[in-house]
């Protein structure tokens, strides 16, 4: 193999796979990073046991074809420190060159046989989303999501198919996001219910969408794939089957008071009311009261050892006034993250969920129970 | 107490003196920031068992006089997430008040009786430097201090005083750094030897140098104070006797050959073979071959596992070829912060100091010892 490129476009190969690097070593080829030069591209792969990824870089000159693994991490971090100029990459044996002015590194590679194939993902269900659209539904969704590992089922999101429609869940049972969303059914339009993995969701919403990007989605019998651009992304899919989250909605009859409040405003009064909130003892963090009292919303959180914190924001109120407790991070979580300057505060009671969402915008909900009084 | 004031007066203040509030809480009052509002500024001191930060901030309206200790790390906290707007802070009892709009923020604060006085430093032997030619000494002398506590007299840096002239010296037995700086003597002509210790330099120099700043110094016999534009620093002194480094700079007959060369380059280059240095061994951290060979300066760096880093970079080269091998963090510290763009190495033999300084500055020496073959 030789090549020549830029570092820019070496260094940004390496970095698009770096997340299907496996950071353990039980199997020394997955911690590695497969480089293929092929006709007029050049090719990064990575895969671990959950997901795969693959990159191609037309931006290179192919001197001579061939392939080669390299240990992942450390080729990215030397990559980073590389002059900006322009680099020969090359590979004898299992050794990898990259050789720029009068400089040369050698890196000890390994054999590409040690190295899994990308998993083939077929299926007849597939479509096509906006890029953009696609990111903001799932970052609102995600949020709702659990970190623990230990329940598999709950670190995933949810997408029901059935035709066109696409419903986004996700849900720790303490929280829950749905979006009604929609893509271009490319394949069947029969029912599919599946849960994809937090871990590569997280990669392509931070993936940088121009106005015309699309993402490309094949829904496997175990597996998914998904491919914009210059990359595919392919995953593992959560097995079991997704609780019931109909019946945790409540009906539009039950909601008692609706609030509509400035959603920056109401995001940094939460966080200096968590501040306080911390300094509580462990099973309280995040502790605090929201009240809806008479076009204000009134926001509290004591800690006997530090002080007191009150804030009240004006509103736009309709129905009755509310007290709530709330663990404050489960509202900073979708604060942070909501496409939206305003927010809808729709309250069912003092122990049942309060909902949040867009104005004008039916589609989606995000829920959170309270804390008990 | 009632003081009116932006947001960004209050924080300034707090941040300024954030780094002498204690983090540990045996005694409670030094884990506290003093507010005094006094005529016509809000005063802000922290002190631990080292060091005490004393700022004014002038631009407040104090309405009423007072004052009061609260709690550092929560109060900035709290203080970076209120809004840009005015404030208006007061006491009542041992109760502190932050209000702003509608909401109110309350903090359990303590009684100033709780809390130590400044020290006074007092001596004799006290003068001026301009801050930005200080901050540079210091930056340039204190990356050779050790940061092992364990062994104090190397951790701060030696200031040798005599008249008008000032001679910052740091060592940790490894590499040593000195310059012979001067001030504007206002004190006593005699001699004077003190170690200071990192931490309050450190602050020093972070701060922001305008261009007709100064620093003004009071040694006293215990402590040593620098008071700059708004802010007092007090740190006690480390007591001992620096060891005599004077024979450890080789004399200039000693020099057996010079490279001058690029500094920029030469820190690229050796933060590449760092990388890979890194990957070895634990004992052999930072193990780099330095040789200058026929106007080039080699750097190679070789791991049995990851490969080999091999560099060359054109240098002007006075007197016979040299190979020696290096720590390259110590050679990495020193280019960090150098202000130079060109970087004059002096070698004096396989076994026995490099010496790295400016060109055409002999008041200015770092110097590090090689590795063993």
């Amino acid at each position: 193999m030789k090549i020549k490129c830029e570092k820019a476009s070496f260094l940004h190969g390496l970095q698009a796979v770096a997340k299907a690097v496996s950071a353990k070593n039980t199997i020394y080829a997955l911690s590695g990073i497969l480089i293929i030069a092929e006709s007029d591209e050049l090719i990064f792969r990575a895969t671990n046991i959950e997901m795969a990824i693959e990159y191609r870089e037309k931006d290179v000159t192919i001197v001579e074809e061939g392939s080669l693994v390299v240990p992942g991490r450390y080729i990215l971090e030397i990559a980073k420190k590389l002059p900006d100029e322009s680099l020969e990459l090359a590979s004898e044996g299992y050794t990898f060159f990259i050789r720029y002015g009068d400089s040369e590194i050698t890196v000890n590679g390994m054999d590409r046989e040690e190295f899994p194939d990308l998993p083939e993902v077929e299926g007849e269900v597939r479509g096509v989303f906006p890029l953009f659209r696609f990111e903001r539904d799932i970052r609102e969704v995600i949020v709702a999501a659990s970190a623990d590992e230990s329940r598999p089922l709950f670190t995933g999101v949810l997408f029901e198919i059935d035709g066109e429609e696409v419903n986004f869940v996700a849900t720790d049972t303490h929280r829950l996001a749905m979006k009604k969303s929609s893509w271009l059914s490319k394949g069947e339009t029969g029912k599919v219910s599946i849960i994809v993995p937090n871990k590569i969701l997280q990669e392509i919403i931070r993936l940088e969408a121009e106005e015309d990007s699309v993402v490309e989605i094949v829904v496997g019998a175990k597996e998914i794939s998904f491919f914009t651009a210059d990359t595919l992304f392919v995953s593992r899919l959560i097995e079991g089957n997704f609780p019931n989250y109909h019946q945790v909605i409540p009906a539009e009859d039950r909601v008692k008071a609706v609030a509509e409040v400035d959603a920056v405003f109401l995001l940094a009064t939460l966080e200096r009311a968590f501040v306080l909130s911390k300094e509580l003892v462990r099973e309280h963090i995040g502790r605090v009261n929201i009240a809806l009292i008479n076009e204000r919303l009134v926001v509290d959180s004591r800690s006997p050892e530090m002080g007191h914190i009150h804030e009240e924001i004006p509103v736009a109120q309709q129905g009755e006034d509310m007290a709530l407790i709330f663990n404050a991070r489960y509202l900073l979580d979708i604060l942070r993250v909501i496409d939206s300057e305003r927010i809808v505060m729709r309250f069912t009671g003092v122990n049942t969920p309060l909902l949040l969402g867009r104005p004008d915008d039916d589609n989606y909900i995000y829920l959170a129970l309270p804390l008990k009084g």
